[in-house]
Order: structure tokens, then sequence, then C-alpha cells
């Protein structure tokens, strides 16, 4: 097995791109439960990001939702954003909250809702150039409920050709990311819900065009690292969307629900080319912290990622390869296997302070005053949601 | 195979009782649509009630959920009911939308939060001898979302005390149904998630607490039908919450899904000895339409119940026994699908027309003008939803 | 909703291979069931295929799995398959049941075993020329059961390899199909689990390969008719292997488990251009009849295929279309739902008739002594099933 | 959280039971591969288990499955596991490998046949006499393939009678144990399916009829630990057939496929009292070693548990119990995440040593050479399996 020392330098490698959403109030369809001090502005949110980033040093980026983030003076946000010590990441568009959108919104039978779907994203685009933005990030929430609602084939049709136009107005130096997810909102079917899916309708758009991949958004039993690798290989890996579950989309914190799981897929993300800024492999958190704090809720997700990673950069390639092809199964299992169970956490407190963190973020985050702060200062106003 | 004529008698014995909810607007955690129409008040929703049993005569009773359908006046509101040819029925207690029972209701760690949800269960009996309902349905959200988040054993033993505490209360001619949710709103764990943990706890209750079985409540694969021919066998199944899903609690349509799931379960319904009024087995939906319009969405749900009802009465018992006996498995399995396979629409439609009905209920419906009346009428005011 | 009049000219052009398998025993790992009768030879396989063919003329061709199937002259079991009113039809390989494809097959790590199994390929490419077989199926059983037991990247990489060397090598008329399962016999991964990897792997290979899909070999929930009308979208609907499941790849007989998803499969396939002998898309059934008759099975097989063909044949697809473009979600369901719920067992027992055909084929078969028959002629000898 | 030798003591008192059946041969339904060296007789099956007893100290005891492990001197047997320093175990009954149990045993239409595996099962409880073993494990494969092929409330009334009559033969020192599964080798409908039902029949016998937990008969999704934490509260699980799993019943190595789980599982066992001699509750393996070695794989998969069971035991409960109280869901959820993490293999490698026994037992085993001699030994002969 390598040594900590030895992949220390990769580590610092590692960027978790946070979604401002994540600081705002989510929940289910049964009730959204509001704390003291979420922030209702996009402002609010990256200040809360920004303290994710200055414990971990993991998350240098922030994605904006539109309309969620929208603001008026975009060059204004970047520079509240750099004053905090993070930037603007990817922008994520939205076409589930308009009542139009009821039936469908790229794939929409109606070309006017379709191109107001269109028109969104090119709205999108102009903020990804205000933002500096490389990534536009597409989730569709189109489907149906009721078998024959809809026209399965005409719809994914439809859907070429929309993705077809946003695509032709993206930059050069931008990116069209599509998401595929399994169910949710629509329960008969989604128009993306796999990644042969998303597959093959980025591949029909060219190679600014990939695959992201939610790590919640599969159905139960699925072997997500397969995906990783297959999608690695094809070299349609755009990015990640990190989360847990344990049987839908329940949005929970990384690696809380099946940490071998994340460990599995982090070894073959590193496998396969995935791991590092020129891979074109951007990691991103999407999450919802129901229950818990939204800050610390962050902060344990990013190290959970970092964790992982760790001990997937642990594993000896040789002896594995060497136990692979000598058919050796136990072997080989135990040689991932001691990686796994290897205990990175001191080590890496250690290599934290080394660079001037805290050894524990989580420690140093509640100890700040931050929390009670934002409780105390944020009163009135409306605080962020989904719906806002 | 039985005649339609030796089974009319036993269709006319048929009850569905509605959700007030179903009327009310619905949705996802992403987006509820509303829709013109919408009822505003318990008494909206009971007068559209009424027009699904004006055309199938299927659906004389309406369940009402505390505190969504509260009222000064319980006995006006019987009366209100009474005046549209229905009646009040099941009284559905709610906890899961008080910011106090974020961490759990009947199950939570501190008294105090216990009692407060007791005393609802408690108003809520109180509102049952208002209304002379016979049932106390409680459906709970409680759970976890993260492993080490509760002690499992702790609230399973909390839950049990607070159990006993409602159940005392109810009157001798009340029963308490306790249904179980495989998994949302809670993700990792929650409190009654089988039907096995409702079985136990209803059994240590007494005679007058029963399972209510919601179709859309189980992990995939699971065989429900097995599960209805149980607990009759064991004297505990109290009542249905009828809807459908392809992957989660989708709460679709009954019989949109798997039409042939529901036959089964309604053929184990009538083999069991849990089909009509001295069953003691209740039928009621339980489901949300996201989509589609309401009112005939109810009226498309009751149809269906007894469609395959009337297939699953058509079955030939003692030739499908004599088969079983035999083990000639393609003759057994060819009787059931007899009966599946007939098309009882007509037959239907004939014996609607002959007690004074349309014979197509969803035409009769359409053609009716209550739509555009509602539509016109109910401007203004808050549309009724799950939040209030 | 169309006439069965309508329909019946569409219907006369359904065709469904039978696999030679089907006819031997099969069973679990728990236990193999034997029954009388069961034929012992590739030549008593056929004669069984035939009966099916004889009651219903719906399965004009057999397929043979080689080596179970093997023969010294093929144009002599051509001869006897004639002679039964039957043709030969696809060649399937197996490369599961040698002692060398333990650790995988075309995906191994040591080239003298993939060149085995590529050498097993060609034999079968051999025998397709000698038996005018159009199609060569791929199953892979390779797969791992242990994370880290084997590199999912450079299998993947291995499988592209074999499969260009087996592409090369077939006819300008035939072509190969691949087809994906998600799990069984290996564990932890397969390395073709999905129609994605499927459809990456064949498009990799040119025109003639083509993807299969088995209804069995998903993940639950899936949505399988979204996947029939994608791949028809894409031109890579290479051919189906028919049959039903409640949870794993269960193989029971098609429509057993849920009709209604057959219908749908079956609607999204005409709806696509998947119907005909011009389409391309070969309809096969893949199924273990552990606990029923065979050949009964068989027959009951093929007629569910051809009542679901009706029904969706049905469809009233203009006016379903309106429904659909008007957001009318009941309306669109109810139209596909009148063609389902529509019984179509008595115009194609009329229709059979009138094709010389007894009316109901089941009671035909049986009444025929035909099973008798063999259970009395076929004594001795070692019953056919899948280790021979 | 605790330190290592606080919980020393009561790693000691650990003790799982061995398969005899994990040392013989078993697969899939499409292979089953050999390996040299593997058993022929019941005796050497010993042999083998005594090695991982030999080099853990975990294993003391070997469970035995009727007919498979028939001899014609039990009291030699068991001589033959003292001088091997083991001791025999559970008896295991078998209803599946019969053609007379096609269509059920106990659960039989046919009183013949449910005598006859009634009277299987007094044979059972004979030779647990002989063998002075306690626990009496049933797993039923009973159930059926098709909708209507059998009359699930008939069968299990018969159930019901059969378990009685096998509960009335036991000692007063023996218990009945009932196993659950959720499917296969039945894919319709299984007799005892799930927790609940074992529950609900073995209530019905008596005090010494428990539940047997195999951790890999559920659906997906389900949360094991509860029912763990269910069954302990009702006083009714009796035991645990260890294993894990990614889809189906796998039968693969314990904790090889989420050891996160086995490690919830294991923290709600301690919880809730399960733990020790003591507590009634009987660790069991019940894997297949399809494609690793047999021995090796056994010796991993105790120490899988043990592993496991050291972190769940070093749980700090107090601080847990604290988190909990004040509704703290991520300093609950980090204290047993704490846990989870502790790379606890060095600790227990040193208190192997300092119990006179190999660091590593999977070198010590390696460096034996006995793998090497059983290969050499051990030929001819028929190798065991499922099948003898």
């Amino acid at each position: 097995m390598a040594q900590f020392t030895q992949i220390a330098e990769l580590l610092a490698q590692q960027a978790i791109e946070l979604p401002s959403w994540a600081f705002g109030n989510s929940g289910t369809r049964f009730k959204v439960f509001g704390t003291p001090g979420t922030p209702r502005t996009p402002q609010e949110k990256i200040a809360d990001a920004a303290q994710v980033n200055k414990y971990t040093a993991l998350s240098p980026t922030v994605a904006l939702h539109i309309p969620w983030d929208k603001v008026d003076d975009y060059a204004a946000l970047g520079a509240f954003a750099t004053d905090h010590g993070v930037a603007l990441g990817t922008i994520n568009s939205n076409t589930f909250q308009d009542d139009d959108y009821k039936f469908g919104s790229l794939t929409h039978v109606d070309p006017a809702v379709r191109q107001k779907a269109i028109d969104h994203h090119f709205e999108c685009i102009d903020i990804m150039h205000a933002t500096g933005s490389r990534d536009l990030k597409i989730w569709l929430a189109d489907g149906t409920n009721y078998p024959g609602q809809g026209d399965i084939r005409g719809r994914q049709d439809r859907l070429a050709d929309s993705l077809a136009k946003i695509y032709a107005r993206i930059g050069e130096s931008q990116r069209l990311v599509l998401e595929y997810k399994f169910f949710e909102p629509a329960f008969y079917h989604t128009d993306v819900p796999d990644w042969g899916t998303s597959y093959a309708q980025v591949s029909a758009l060219g190679e600014r065009a990939l695959v992201c991949l939610d790590t919640g958004h599969h159905a139960p039993g699925t072997n997500i690292e397969f995906i990783v690798a297959q999608l690695l290989r094809l070299g349609k890996l755009g990015s990640f969307d990190f989360n847990s579950r344990f049987y839908a989309d329940d949005d929970l914190i990384v690696g809380a629900a099946d940490p071998f799981q994340l460990f599995r897929i982090l070894y073959e993300v590193i496998r396969g080319g995935g791991f590092g800024p020129d891979s074109g492999v951007a990691f991103m958190l999407d999450q919802c912290h129901n229950v818990e704090d939204k800050i610390p809720g962050q902060i344990r997700s990013v190290l959970n990622v970092q964790e992982m990673t760790a001990r997937a950069l642990l594993v000896d390639g040789a002896a594995l390869k060497a136990a692979q092809d000598a058919g050796d199964v136990l072997g080989a299992n135990g040689i991932l296997m001691d990686a796994f169970y290897t205990d990175v956490r001191g080590d890496l407190a250690a290599w934290r302070e080394s660079r001037g963190l805290a050894g524990d973020p989580m420690a140093a985050y509640a100890a700040s005053g931050y929390q009670a702060g934002i409780a105390a200062d944020r009163v009135g106003g409306v605080q962020a949601g989904w719906g806002a």
C-alpha cells in the first residue's frame, strides 16, 4: 500500500464545488423545515459556502442555480465571492418550476414552450459569460406520470433538437453537461433516465457535451463505479453530483449511506484518469440538508470525499493488478479493502495543520461562532429555498 | 368462470372512501402545480368528493385530515356532507408538519413533544365523536435520515407507549389503524416501515387496533397480495390506502401502474373474507393528482377498483382449487388470467344504467359542466394543499 | 380504437423464435426438476418446438445454443426442422460453462482464454453458415463477485477488442446481437450490465452489430419500453429475449408477471417501427419452465405475445396523439388503457380458425396426446438441460 | 470512544458457527465450478472448518445440513469434530431437493407430502439428540412461480399446522428457528417471505420458536438493522445467517458488499442485548464461495464479523445518547462513524497474538500448506456440493 506522504500532493489538487442551494432550506413534499440563520440572498449563500472552503480548502467554487440565484450584477457577485475567498462555478438551469413546464420543457410538444426553455438556457449562457463559468449543467425534470400521457419517442427527438440549439450557443471554452435521473419528479418515465440516454444525446452534440453523474440517480442495485469507468473510457464523463441515498434520490451527505461505495467510485475515477484539474471531470455536491445543519453538513461532505479519495489513492495498484492477473480473488479484494480500512483521518488532520488549517474543520467551525452570528444577524426577509 | 349476473349483488356492496386531500393541490418537492377550481375549504373538498359518488355510487364517505380539514362545527360539516349525498369517514392525524416534530412525534425523545402528538390524537378522537367516524388512521412520518441520528430501539419503545395512550382513549365502536411505510420522508429508517412492525405494535394494543395497508408503501418486488392474505389470516387487516406506483410512493391512480397487481390484491381480499361491509376491511384511496384533473382522477380510481373487483369476483374458485390441488401450474394460472382478461366494462356500464347512473361516469362528469363551474366560481382565497 | 379486422393482416406477420433450451430441463441452483418426455437430443427439442408452431403458426424458427445443440451435420438438422415445419434460427454462443471461463471469457486477462472464447464464436459463425442463420447472439456471463477482483476498465477494453475480432468474421448478411444483463451469475459487476454498455460496444463495431434486449435483465423499476423506444430511435434494437420476472431474472412465461408492461413494450415496438419482418427486430423467447410443462408453457408464451400485440395494434394512434398534444393526461392514458382492457381472445380464436388452426391452441395441444406420447417414448438417455 | 482494551474481554465471547456446506462446491444455475481439495465427506468438511477455528478461535462449531451430511454414526462424527477442536452445531433441514417437494413441502396440498416433510424434521430432531445440537433451523424453499398456482392463504395455514407438529417434537433445551426469504427459488411468492411472517408463525408456536435472520434475504433498500432491533425487542431473534449481497441472495462473504451495513447490524445486536453466549442469539455464516477459495473465504468472513463487532463495541454509547437526545444529527452520526472508521486491525492482530494465535490468520493459513495438502490428498470420489 502507498504511504500517505506519497499521496499528499495529489490530495492538494482536489476541488469540490458546492451548490449554493445546499445552504438554503430544503425538504420533502411533506415539510420543509426552516432554521435560524438560513441565507436570504445569493450573497449570503456564497458567504456560507466560503466558510466551508475556509476550514477545508477543498471547495474553491460555488455553483449557481438560475433563477434562484439571479442578480442584477454578476460581476459584483463574482467580486463578492472573490472577497470571500471563493469563485463562481457551474451554472445550473431550472425548467421545473414554471407552470408552463407542467408537461415538459425541452421536450414539450408546444414549440413555444420549448423555445421558452431554450431561451432560459441562452440566458444561463449569458450569465456564464458574465461569471466566467465553464459548465452549463442541465438536469431535466421532464417526464410523464402515466402510460400514454406522452409520446416517449417524440419527446426524445424534441429533446435532441432543443439540446442542439443550446449547444450551438455555448462558447468554445464552455461545456454542456447533461444529468440523468432514474425517476422523480416524474414517476412513469423520465426523458433522461439513465447514463445511456445522456451519453447518446451528448454524443450527438459534440465534444464539449458531456454526461453529469449524480450518485443518487440510479435504480437500486446499480453498480455506479462501472458507469464511472465506462464514461471515462468513452471520454464522456463531465462531472459528478455527489450525495448519498438509501433508497431513492435521498440527497443525503455524500458517503453517509454507503462509504464503501463512495470509495469504489473514487477508485474508478482515479483508475480511469478522472482525478485532478486536468482530467476534465468536475466534482460537485448536490445535497439536501433537511434535518441537519447546513454549513457543517457541507463541511462533513467535502471531508468525506477527501477521506475516501485518500483511501482510494492509497490502493497498491501494482499489487492489485498482480492479484487480478493471477485470479487471486481474495487477494485482490484484500488489497482493495486494505486501503478502504486504513484510517486516514489522523494523517489528514496533520496534513491540514501543515497547510495552516485546523486539524478538525468541524470543531473549528463549531468554535468559530459563525453559526450563532448568522442566526442573530439574519432576521427578517425570506429564507432561501427551492421555491425562490 | 362466474357470470356477471352472479356478482352484481356483491358489487353493490362496494364502498371506497375518498380522501379530502385528493381534491387539493399536491406535488413533489420540486413543484406543486395549482389548477383552476381547486377547493379552498373542507366544504369545497366535500362538494367535489360528492361528485365522484354522484356518478359512480361507489364513494359514500369522505376521509378528513386534521388539521387540514379543521372546522369549528363538525356537526355542520356532517350536515353539509349529508346534503351532498355523502358522509364523513376516517379521521387522519398529522404529526409531520409542525416544527416540533422535526425529530419525531409519537417516538420523540422529549416527553413534552410526545404528549403534544398524543394530545393531537385525543383531539382527533374528539372529532371522531363529533363526526361519527369509526376509524382513526395514524400514519407516522417519524424516522431518521442518518445512522446514529436516533436510537431505533428506544423510539420503538416510545412508540408503543404513545400508541397505548391513544388506544386507551378511543371509544368502544372506534378503531385505530396504523399505517406502515417503507421510506419517505425519512430516508435512513422509518419507525413503522413494514407490516410486521405495524402488526407487532397493534397486536400489543388490543382487538380494535389494526393495520392499514397502503399499496404504495413497500420495497420493490414485494408481493403485496401475500401481505393481504397474511393480515386477513391474522385478523389484523383494518383498511387499505389504494394508489399505485412505479418506483417509490408515487401515489398515482390506483391500477394505473400495474392493473394485474391490483387484481391479485383484490382476489386475495375476496379469498380471505375481506370484501363487503361486514368484513371490517375499509377501502380508501390515498393518491395525489399532481398533473391530472382531480375529480375525474378520483372517478377513474374508484372505477378501476370496481372493475378489478368485478374481475376478481369472476374467478372460478372451484376450478382454481381443483387445478391447484392437481399441481396444474398452467391450468391454475390460466383460470386466474381468464378472469383478469375478461372485459367487464360493458357489463358494468349496463349495470350502472340499471341503477340509474350514467354508463360512462367519466363522460357524464365531463359533460356536466361542474369543472367549468368551479373554475369560474372559486376565485380568490388560498387553494387547499398539504401545507394548509 | 381500431377494429380487429384492421389489424388481422399485421398479426399474420408476427413470428416469435423459440429457444431450443426451453424444452430441456431448467431450474435454480437449488434444484432442477426433471419431467417425463423431456428431450434428450437437439432433434427432440426441435420436434417439440414444432408442436408450438403447429398449433399457433407463430413460431416458425428455433434458436440453437452451442454447444448444447451441437451436431455433426447441421444440414441434416436443418432438413429435420424443415420436415417438422420449422427452420433453424439464431445461434447462441456459450462462454459460461467451461472451467477456463471462471474469471471471464471475452474479457479474460489471459489472451489464450480470450482467443478460446473468440474461436468458439468463430465456430458459431461456421454453424450459422451451415444453418443459414442470420443472427449470432452473444450473452456474456463475464463479471466479478468482489470489488477489486477484476479491473472493470481493462475488461471493457478487452471486450471491445474481442468483439471486434468476432464482428470481422460474420458474413455480410449476418448480424451480431449483444445482450446485456444487470446481474447473475456475477454478483458485483457484469461486463455488459445495461443497454448503454451494449449500445456503446456495438456502435463501435458497425452497422450489423445490434443490441439484444432481454426483458428480465434490468434493475427493479426500470422503464423497459423507454429503452425500446430509445434503441429503435438509435437504430440499434436487434432483437428481444422475451420472458417475465417479479424480482430478478426469473425467466417466467412472458406476460405472466406484468401483462401491462408487455403491452407497453409492444406498443413502443410498433410505435417505433420495430414490428414486422422488415423491421430488423427479431422476437425471441428466453424462458425457463422450472415447474410447468414445457411445450404448453411455450404455447402460452407465444399466445401472450400475440394477444398483447393485438391489443397494442388496436391503440387509436390519432386519438392518442391528439390527447397527448392537448395535455389531456387522463384522456391519453384512457385511450391506451382502452386497448389494453379490450378482450381480444375471442377475435383471435376466430381468426385462428379462419386460418385452419384450432381456436384454442392450449386445448388442442392437450387433446393431441403428444405429451403422453413423448413421455412414453423418451425412455432412457440423458434429458437435456443447461449442463449438456 | 471506548479503548480497545475495554472491549477485549467481550470479543473473547464471540463465536460464529460455520456451515459445513460452505466447504463444498456451490455456484449458480449456470455453472458450479469445482476446485482441487474440495471435501467429499462430512468428515472432510469438518476438518476444513476446523482450520478456520484453528487460525481464528472464532468458529468453535459447525452446522450440519441433512441429508447432505448424513452419516451412520453421529456420535462418531461428534468425536471426529472434537478431535479437530470443534463441535457440531445447528441442524439444517432440507425440503427442496426431493421431487416430491416440487410444489411445496410443509405447505404442500397433499397431506402425505407434508407428513414426509414433517418426518424429515423428526429425523433432524433425532440427529440433534445424537449430536447435542440446540437449534433446528428451517429454511423453506416453498412457494410458487405463477399467480394462481397455489392458494397463498391455504398454504400459510398448512405451514402453521406442520410447524406445530415439528415444534411439539423438539426437546426442552432445543429450539426451532424459522428463516425467511424474500424470493428464490420461488419467484412469484414464497411462503415465509419476510420477518413478519416468520415472527407470526413462531409466535404461534411457543417460546422456543424463534426467527432466523439471513442478511441476504431482503428486498432492496430494506433496513436490516431495524429488523434486528425489532426482533430483539420482541424477544424473537434466534439466529443470524451472515453473508452479503449486492442485489439478490448473492451469498457473498459477509461484509464484502457493504461493510457499513454489517457494522450497523452489529451495533443494533449489541444495543439490543443480542451479543454474547447468554443472549440466545446465534451467529452463523451462510455463504457460497463460488469463485474464491473456500477455507480462506471462511477465515476472511469470521474476521470481517469480528472486526465489525470490535468497531461496534467501540461506539461511545453515552456520548451517542447525549447527541441523540440533543437532536444533534451530525454529532450523533459522527460518533457512530468515528467507531466505524477506526482501524482495529492492528489491535486485533496483537490481541490474537496475545492469545497464542497468528496475528494474520489469512497469511498463517496460506503458509500452512494445508490447501496444497488437501488438493493432493483428496483425489477421486465425488466432491461435496448442494446436490449430495
